[in-house]
C-alpha cells in the first residue's frame, strides 16, 4: 500500500464515519480497547524488535519511551474505555438563529473529516490519538516515530481487528506505510486529503510542520513558561508553585522554565527559592535545580551565570533561569518577547497585579497563585488531550476532542431568495 | 519604511490595542470615519492617479473595481460608523468552570494580535478590514492590489490621522509599503509576527497564499456551489431558488454554479428550467443563461454539451452546469467529489430527504429550499463580514469579528499544585 493509496482510502471513508452515531462509536472503541488486550503478544514481540533494531542509536530516556509492558498495553485499552464514556462533540448545535426572512440557522458541531497526526516514539500515541480521532467522528492518518515502526503496525493491526469486529470498515484508522521523512512530508502536503494536521513531539517536528505543511496545522507543545513572584507575593506559595512547576515533571511543556522575581521581595525572596531547589532537594536526595541567574540575581543567590539564551530555552530538565523585574510592567514585558504563550503565571495576594497580568500576558493559560503544571486536557476538564496548541487559530491550549471538530450551517427555508 | 519595520512595529502595537475598551475602540473608528470623508479630496486625486496609471492595462470591470468616487467614500465611512455598533468580542467569558482543587477556569475570548489581509484592487477593502481588525482588538497589516497602491495609501493617511486624532498610535493599522509581489510573501512568512492571514481575492491569490503560507492562514472565497432538485421538490420554489442563485449576481462566491436534477423528475423540470433561465429571461430583456448540459439533460432539452472540466469550474458569470442524478445518494456523492465546501442547497418537500442532505454534505452551509446567495455575514447575523471561510480550521463560512478573535484560559487559584 502506498501512501497516496492510504489518502485515498482515508478521505473514502470519512462520509461513512462523519455519520456514525455515539453509540456506534463507543462499541467501536470497547471492540478496539479488548482487541489490543487480546493481541498483546504480538504487539509486545513487534516492541522487542523495534528495540532491538534502536541498538544502541537511542539513549536510555529514549528506549522507556519506546517499551512497551503488559501493564503499558492495559493502561492504553483504559485509555481508549475512558474516551467511550466521553460525551460525542458531533451533532451538537452551537447557535440557533430564525432571520427576520424566516431562514432558521443552525450552526452545528461537525467532524474535521481527515485528521493527520505525526508523532515520535511513544507507541501508546497511537492508540491515544486513534480513539480521540474516531471518538470525534474523524477518520485518522497516523505517522510514528520510525523507532516505534513496528510496534505501531502491531498496535494498528490490533485496533483495526477491533473494528471490523463491530462491522466497520478499517479504514478508520490509518497509516503512513512509509516510516522515512518522505511519508510525513506528504501527509503535511496532502490538500486535497487532510483537514488537519497535528504534529505531536519536539520543537524540530513543530517547525518542520510549520515550515512545510500546506494542509491546515496546529503548532502544539513547546513550553517556556514563566512564574513571576510579585512583590505581594505569599512567598510560600510561591515557593510551593515554583517547586512543583520546575521539578514535579520537568520534561514537559507546561513545565516553568523562568522564574521572574520582583526587584522589592528579591532581597528577601531568591535565598529561600535557593534553599527550597537547591540546598533541601540535595538533602532529601532529589535531583537539586540549577539555578541560571542573571547579574542581579546572582550578585545575591550566586549559582550559574545566566547567558542571553536561558531566557530563550525550553530546557526541559532540572533548570531553572531567573531573573530580578521591577514590577509587574516589566515581567509583562519580559513574557511579551520571551514566552512561547503556553503557560505563563503570577503569584500575587494583590488583585490590581492579577488583572493587569491576566489581561496583558498573551498565553494559552495565564494564572494567578497556581502551578502551569495544570495546562492539560484532564486537569481542565476535557477528559482527554490530543496535544497543546500554542497558536490562536482553532484552538488554544489543551485540545479534546471538541477541539478535533468544526462546524457547519444548516439553513433551511421555504422558497427565501435574496 | 521597510516591511520589516512595518512588522516590527505592529508587533510592538499589539499589546496596547488588545486593553482597549469598546468605548474607545467605537471613538477611534468614528474619528476614523469622519478623517475618511474629510480627506475625500486627496484619495479621490490618489484614486485618479492610479485609474491613470493602470491605462489599458486593466479592463473595464476591474476599472470599476478600483474607482471611487465621493459617494463611494462616503459608503466607507458608514460602513466604519456600523462596525462602531457591533458588540465587542473581546473580553466575553465563553465559559467558566470550578474545578474539583478549586481552580476557577476562565475561557475568555481575545484578539488574534496582528492580523494580515492581502486582497486585490478595491480600495474600499482597505477601510473595511482595518474596521473589522480595530473593532475585534487587533492590529492590522493590510496589503492591497498594486493597481490601487495610492488610492490605499491615501486611505490609510486618512485613517491614521483618525487614530492620532483620538490619542491612539497611528500603527494600529498598517500597510506593506511594497506594491510587487514580495511584499505580500513577506507577510505570508512572517511566523514570529502575524496572527492570522487572510488572503481575500480570486482562486489564484487564495492559492498562492496556502501554498508559500509559514503563518495561520484561511482559505476563504472559491465557491463551486451545488442546487440539488430532489423528486420531491416544489417545482416553483426550485425555479426561483435556482434563477435567484445563479443569476442575482453571478460574480460572487456564493453564487449556484451547478445544478443537479432528480432522474424522475427531470423530463417535467428541464423543460422548465430552460425557459425559466434562458427564454423568459431573453424575452425580459436579461442576460439568458447558458445550460452546460450533461448527456442526459442535453437530450431532454439541448443546449451546450457539458465537458468534463464544466463540473469542476467556478464561472462567475452567466453560465450553469445541469446534470442528472438517480436520487439524493447520487448528488451527494457528486457534491462530495465536486464541491468546494461553500454552499450546497437541496430543493425538496421530503424531510428524509433534507435530513440527509444536511447530514451528509459536509460544506460550510448546507441550504434546505432557500438560495446559496444567503453564505453571508450580514445575511446571517453577524453584521459584518471579513471573508467566508471554506476550511475546516478555527472558522467556516461567513467570518465576523468574532472570527478575529481567539480565547484563552485565566486560570486563578490559591496556591494550588499538581
Amino acid at each position: 500500500m502506498t501512501t497516496e493509496q492510504v489518502l485515498e482510502q482515508a478521505k473514502a471513508a470519512k462520509g461513512q464515519l462523519a455519520l456514525l452515531s455515539a453509540e456506534q462509536k463507543n462499541a467501536a472503541l470497547c471492540a478496539i480497547a479488548d482487541a489490543l488486550e487480546q493481541d498483546s503478544a504480538a504487539i509486545l514481540a513487534a516492541n522487542e524488535r523495534d528495540l532491538a533494531n534502536a541498538g544502541e542509536t537511542i539513549n536510555d530516556v529514549m528506549k522507556d519511551r519506546l517499551r512497551l509492558t503488559p501493564e503499558r498495553i492495559h493502561a492504553m485499552a483504559q485509555g481508549i474505555r475512558e474516551v467511550a464514556t466521553l460525551a460525542d462533540p458531533v451533532g451538537k448545535v452551537i447557535e440557533k438563529t430564525e432571520r427576520p426572512n424566516g431562514l432558521q440557522i443552525e450552526k452545528v458541531r461537525v467532524p474535521m473529516g481527515v485528521v493527520a497526526i505525526i508523532y515520535e516514539s511513544r507507541p501508546n500515541v497511537t492508540s491515544d490519538a486513534a480513539a480521540l480521532a474516531l471518538k470525534s467522528g474523524n477518520v485518522c492518518i497516523l505517522r510514528g516515530g520510525k523507532e516505534a515502526f513496528l510496534s505501531s503496525q502491531a498496535i494498528l493491526a490490533a485496533m483495526r481487528k477491533g473494528l471490523v469486529l463491530v462491522g466497520l470498515p478499517e479504514t478508520f484508522i490509518n497509516m503512513i506505510p512509509d516510516p522515512s521523512r518522505e511519508g510525513a512530508t506528504k501527509l503535511m502536503t496532502a490538500t486535497d486529503y487532510v483537514d488537519l494536521l497535528i504534529p505531536r513531539g519536539g520543537a524540530g517536528l513543530i517547525r518542520a510542520c510549520v515550515e512545510q505543511a500546506k494542509v491546515p496545522c496546529i503548532q502544539t507543545g513547546t513550553g517556556i513558561c514563566h512564574v513571576y513572584v510579585d512583590e505581594a507575593a505569599d512567598l510560600s506559595k510561591a515557593l510551593d508553585i515554583i517547586e512543583n512547576a520546575k521539578t514535579s515533571r520537568p520534561s514537559v511543556c507546561n513545565a516553568e522554565e523562568v522564574c521572574l522575581v520582583a526587584r522589592k521581595i528579591a532581597p528577601a525572596f531568591l535565598p529561600l527559592l535557593r534553599r527550597r531547589l537547591v540546598e533541601d532537594r540535595a538533602a532529601a536526595g532529589k535531583t537539586p535545580v540549577e539555578l541560571r541567574c542573571d547579574p542581579e540575581a546572582y550578585a545575591i543567590i550566586g549559582g550559574t551565570p545566566a547567558g542571553e539564551a536561558d531566557f530563550d530555552t525550553e530546557f526541559l530538565n532540572y533548570i531553572l533561569a531567573v531573573k530580578v523585574v521591577e514590577n509587574v510592567e516589566e515581567a509583562i514585558a519580559h513574557i511579551a518577547m520571551h514566552s512561547t504563550h503556553h503557560s505563563d503565571a503570577i503569584i500575587t495576594e494583590s488583585a490590581q497585579a492579577a488583572n493587569l497580568f491576566t489581561a496583558a500576558v498573551d498565553s494559552a493559560a495565564v494564572y494567578v497563585n497556581a502551578s502551569t503544571r495544570f495546562t492539560d486536557g484532564g486537569e481542565f476538564g476535557l477528559g482527554c488531550e490530543i496535544g497543546i496548541s500554542t497558536q490562536k487559530l482553532h484552538a488554544r491550549g489543551p485540545m479534546g476532542i471538541e477541539e478535533l471538530t468544526t462546524y457547519k450551517y444548516v439553513v433551511r427555508g421555504n422558497g427565501q431568495i435574496r
